[in-house]
């Protein structure tokens, strides 16, 4: 095949949405509409549906032809050799779970793209330079064992085994991340490392989750980072007491200091031009007629700049515990009772710095954007950053990495009907074919200048 | 005996509180203090430490020479012989259920004070014109089987039986009521029923739960009536999405319209001089990166005036849906960023309206209170309306009713501190033997003015 004909390669959307939503019948969430596949999914991590998916793409890749490695944290490498099989294949990768009331775009479209491209391979007879691979990572979503891109973490070295290992799954379950990898047969012996593991690069097609590109009417977003974030556990301690028999003023409700704080995180949030959002909530005793006197909820605190996250931070942990004392801060005491004080601690869980890509990965995402979208290509693409974590931010510690974005309805995700055209979908899994392609082309010529640290391509 | 010995009977301290802690050995719950006693309750209705502390009840009444009579709804009745046993008792009562993180006291104290009058009655050789009881109530709290006050309900005939019957436990369990009266060998053969088992009159000690006495230094609490108040379920539906990719504008946030509600209830509360409190939140999907499109709560409005409830009530039912739909009520959105709205529903689950007690036994409690607390009697007592619902409530449907309420520290209760003073504990256990006695002896006389509808004494 010479190079034009190379640049034109199609991949066969038919296919690819068939193959999505075959292995969607596994974890099949809340129906939302009346076509068989408008449905959401509940396919937690290392549970019996994500064993299914998993067999599935264990038995595609190496019925393709590939070498399949299955690491101590379970994530999946198959690998399609290619003319220099000394060196780290280029991947293309994302995750097989979901929310507990996700969609089938989130991590499944990227992984799936990425199987469609080792058929469009196989099909042509394609030899790339270099071999390639597509990478299946465990719990991406943090949602049933609370650490999200826990295994490409493991990965990347930036999170120890035994943390992950040891992650307990979320209420009412007890099981740890090892005993269920373990159970599904999923913890493989090849260490969960870049040095085991190494990747040239790595490229993830995602739906973008966000409202942007269907906004502006564009069809590709070239993600040029990640923006920062952290994740606090606030927990408000107050006093247990009988809702009919304690005036206002003789109270410390923490769940009505809670909710304060909840609204002043959204005040602060819109005036540092940041994100916060509270997902969990619990209280103590949980009665209806006891006041509750222990409040715990999550706090997620976003920005693009690693400041600006840090700003939010610094005045959460200035205001809160005010607010649990009871000082009115921006009138939130209007119209209240002052009452008895609250105590409220604040715990970092998790911090994830802004990430920049590379230069390189994003190069390569851009061109192929406008090869693919043709001569209206330009205009049909932005760059962007990225507003969830993702797996490719772990992976950008340890190889050149950049990401591809397509449209999702009403920017809708981690929700049943989160849903992405059959276009759309097409669309970016061909730009992730000719991202992958361009890079294995490009990357023995550009070696001196990708060749920086930490990477060895 | 003459009426002069009657009068200065005393109950004895030591024994009421020796017995009242040999029963908190079944379902002690978390320790505050050091000494052996200074532990919390964890006894839920019809648990296996229920059913300890009830087979002790059973035992040691008839072994007081008391008949015992077990209803459908597990109500245990034990009745000492007077002189005209073919009219109803005289009864105390309480119960031997606590909330999942309650104290020594509630509801226990009143049960065992019921106990030592029948030890003083026995030891003293007293024959009481008509029979006097001790009731156990079931369920009182509600906290296992989410409706308060259930088993008196039913006795009262305000409660259908197989509503009763069928109330789940709460999350996690699963069994119901009549399955677990029949697993610990409570369920019955006797209706439970006004009818079936006639009261003439009904008293019960309990702490105020409330800090009014212990901030007027008074002993005694003579509890004219019982405040109304309303249960209800506010659901809140929002929409899931990513914390990281939905920008503010975009999200319709449940649990941020809910923190709103929340304080704007307190709000509403505090304008209105009347009670609201939130002790259950649960929120779906429950992840740190989902903001919640799906928020249940709580709301307990409180107030001595069914008006004033009704009032509260009517503002919420205003509100509410404006606050969803993101209208600006007291500054609420104020430093916010405007969003997509929610919507709210509101399920009024349980109505309580105020009661009044009755003339009679309310007379027989400050006269019993005078002469126990002894010359400065009246200086040490103070008419007051409950904040709580009691079996009392019930009980003042279908007989002539009065309560007694001593002071606990800090007006705590529903807490595993909630402590009453052994002084007090005795006081109020000589005021309602006295009260018992002294409704015994004038029962006959006033019978005429009594022997209003609905009772029939």
């Amino acid at each position: 095949m010479d190079e034009d004909a190379l640049k034109s390669l199609k991949i066969d959307k038919k296919r690819l949405m068939e193959d999505l939503h075959h292995t969607c019948q596994w974890g099949t969430g809340k129906r939302w509409g009346k076509a068989e596949t408008e449905t959401g999914m509940t396919r937690l991590a290392l549970s019996d549906s994500d064993k299914q998916a998993r067999d599935w793409f264990v038995k595609t890749t190496e019925d393709l032809g590939c070498t399949v490695t299955i690491d101590e944290m379970g994530n999946i490498f198959a690998v399609r050799p290619g003319l220099k099989n000394d060196r780290p294949p280029t991947f293309a990768g994302s995750h097989l779970d979901t929310q507990p009331t996700g969609g089938r775009y989130d991590g499944i479209l990227g992984v799936h793209a990425g199987i469609e491209m080792l058929k469009v391979l196989n099909e042509n007879w394609i030899e790339t330079e270099y071999p390639v691979g597509v990478v299946n990572w465990t719990n991406e979503e943090g949602a049933r064992f609370p650490m999200s891109m826990s295994s490409s973490g493991v990965w990347a070295g930036s999170i120890p085994l035994s943390t992950a290992h040891n992650l307990r799954e979320v209420h009412p379950g007890t099981a740890t991340m090892a005993e269920e990898l373990s159970r599904i047969g999923y913890l493989g012996s090849v260490p969960a490392s870049h040095e085991a593991t190494p990747m040239a690069a790595h490229f993830e097609l995602h739906i973008e989750q966000g409202p942007l590109l269907e906004m502006a009417n564009k069809k590709v977003g070239v993600v040029t980072g990640v923006q920062a974030y952290k994740w606090l556990t606030i927990n408000v301690k107050g006093r247990d007491t009988h809702t009919g028999t304690t005036d206002l003023k003789s109270r410390a409700d923490a769940l009505l200091a809670a909710s304060k704080m909840i609204l002043h995180s959204h005040r602060l949030a819109t005036a540092n031009n940041a994100l916060a959002s509270t997902g969990i909530l619990n209280l103590k005793p949980g009665s209806t007629n006891t006041v509750p006197g222990d409040v715990s909820f999550s706090l997620d605190i976003r920005a693009p700049a690693d400041a600006t996250v840090a700003r939010v931070l610094a005045l959460v942990e200035q205001d809160f515990p005010k607010i649990a004392a009871g000082e009115n801060l921006s009138g939130l005491n209007d119209g209240g009772t002052p009452s008895l004080p609250c105590t409220v601690s604040i715990t970092e869980d998790f911090d994830s710095p802004a990430t920049t890509f590379h230069a390189s990965c994003i190069d390569a995402v851009t061109r192929a954007a406008h090869r693919v979208l043709g001569p209206e290509g330009k205009s049909l693409t932005m760059e962007m950053t990225s507003g969830a974590g993702h797996d490719s931010v772990y992976a950008s510690k340890r190889c050149p990495t950049s990401m591809i974005f397509v449209p999702c309805r009403e920017g809708m995700s981690h929700n049943p009907e989160e849903f992405c055209k059959e276009d759309d979908c097409a669309i970016g899994a061909e730009v992730l074919l000719h991202a992958v392609l361009r890079f294995d082309r490009m990357r023995e010529v550009q070696r001196v200048s990708w060749k920086q640290e930490p990477y060895t391509l």
